[in-house]
């Protein structure tokens, strides 16, 4: 029997021979060294003298969606994680734990979407790990990418850089992973031709920086959405951010479905969208760039100093009639298992 | 209530309030940077001109067993992967799947060991995520663990530089984790004072390099035991092994108890041992340093070259009254979810 004819099983992950042979049938073909010999670690040149280095376990559920799916989303979700330091990705780890039962062309299917990802964002997958636990102790697949990347900049991208005056940018429409997720699940017998904007961002972060544009802090806007980044990023810069609620763009499926399920679409999950913050004066030439890519960029928003009066809600909203109001932080995620 | 009353909600891994109440209460006070700001990748000065790169889950069963838990296992157990490369552990990355209803005290306790751990090989967590996964979804706690090390030696320490000739050395008695595992489980009824040989092999290893050893293969014992590791070494070194089984050291309560339930010692196991090959001229070398930290490493066999009579099976085993059998590596392994 092929191996693509089964379902995994516990021995799969034991170390013997069906653990060699999913190794060697399915994961040595996709990533493995030329020689088919692999070791417990592996070696290779340090890329640059700085260092990026990022993890993430994804456990989306579906595993696949419209848009995507939870191999794509390990590679360009770690991927992502590094470009928000300005990171060139340049290796990835890669940690399966599969239930057992599971389908191994579901299996294969993903292990296709990882390499595919890979290659398309120029990263080599260069180690890997698979545990099997029983059926019931899991859920088809768990995947950990964990990411080395090289800094070639000498900017410090970091919420502590972040300063009263900057602008803050989204690089385009929001919500739409979070709700092409919800719909996959077809649990509230709601349809949409929504797609996941699931995509890698290093690209447009490398250009950003050649542009030679002082980019004080970028961060990817997945669970919690742009409610739970912008918090974030004013706490860890001890900074007020106030965004003008008509300029954020959220795409009209994705307002109209939360309108309809009464969800915040600025908590929605996203999985190719970042904030940029960066000073006043080089926000147009950011929006220029960002629009290259994705013409909903928009800058959204100015940070200004924290005051006596405004430290307890780091973020506030304005709407069109200029009435401010504060933006709350959801207590967890509206949908969970989103990534 | 204080975030130890309680048990993990879907909500803290949802990316709002209660995510940051976990990471600001539970893993920034153990890991975190003193300015309590995380972003999306940590960002260091590269160690060196080469690096190793490694990446494990952990799903072990018990979380907590004789001689260690889920967390001691999660830190050596990357360690010991660099180790195998001869690598120097520098940054650690730290991946949590949680079950909804994990109590919190159990992650405390989790985390407090992995802090330990890392703290005791010298090495930093330097980035993180925690992921939540429904009742029955997943089995308490997974760990994932990536490591990067630096490469300071010139040796080619991998299955390819093994040759023809090679001795063949184990750093200590084996099957004791495996078997610990086993009697904290209590499937069996079955009592015993044994603790895992749980342990980093990072400083014996550096020994071993700075006494100029020429070290062709190093391999830690885990998954499938002695069997599997000596399997497919043969196997990347297109060699043949030959092992003196009396010469093997077995823990006697972990040989009784396997004769008890049928099981082999040979496949039992391990995480703190390691087989190292090296020229036989420098056996004793290595032998020596072994025992200073262990007195029960031995020498066990030796490296053949294959012949046309002996290709099928690469690992045989000659007994005391030297007559050989094949020593043939299990299909799975003998107890699942070990590590």
């Amino acid at each position: 029997m092929g191996i693509n004819d089964a379902t995994i099983q516990l021995a799969h992950g034991g170390g013997g021979r069906l653990s060699q042979q999913l190794i060697q049938e399915l994961l040595i073909p996709a990533f493995g060294p030329a020689d088919g010999v692999l070791h417990d670690a592996a070696v290779f040149a340090s890329p640059g003298k700085q260092l990026a280095f990022t993890t993430d376990s994804y456990v989306v559920r579906p595993l696949f969606f419209p848009g995507g799916d939870i191999g794509r989303l390990a590679v360009f979700g770690s991927v992502n994680d590094l470009a928000m330091a300005g990171a060139k990705p340049v290796a990835l780890s890669l940690g399966l734990i599969l239930e057992e039962g599971l389908s191994i062309t579901t299996l294969e299917r993903v292990i296709a979407s990882i390499c595919e990802a890979a290659r398309q964002c120029e990263l080599k997958v260069v180690t890997g790990d698979t545990k099997v636990v029983e059926r019931g102790r899991g859920d088809g697949i768990f995947i950990n990418t964990s990411a080395i990347g090289v800094v070639e900049h000498a900017l410090n991208i970091h919420p502590s850089a972040v300063q009263p005056g900057d602008a803050v940018l989204v690089s385009g429409d929001l919500g739409r992973h979070g709700m092409a997720i919800l719909v996959a699940r077809e649990e509230l017998g709601f349809r949409s031709t929504l797609k996941s904007d699931l995509r890698p961002l290093h690209h447009i972060v490398q250009e950003l920086i050649e542009t030679g544009v002082e980019l004080h802090c970028l961060r990817d806007l997945t669970r919690g959405g742009l409610a739970s980044a912008i918090d974030e990023i004013a706490r860890g810069a001890s900074c007020l951010i106030e965004l003008q609620e008509d300029a954020i763009p959220i795409n009209p499926g994705v307002r109209s479905a939360c309108d309809l399920l009464g969800l915040d679409p600025l908590a929605m999950a996203n999985e190719g969208r970042m904030v940029v913050i960066c000073p006043a004066t080089q926000a147009q030439t950011v929006l220029n760039r960002l629009r290259r890519h994705n013409n909903t960029a928009c800058r959204i928003g100015e940070v200004q100093a924290r005051t006596e009066q405004n430290t307890r809600h780091p973020v506030s909203l304005r709407n069109s009639l200029r009435v401010p109001r504060s933006l709350d932080v959801g207590r967890g995620e509206q949908l969970p298992r989103i990534c």
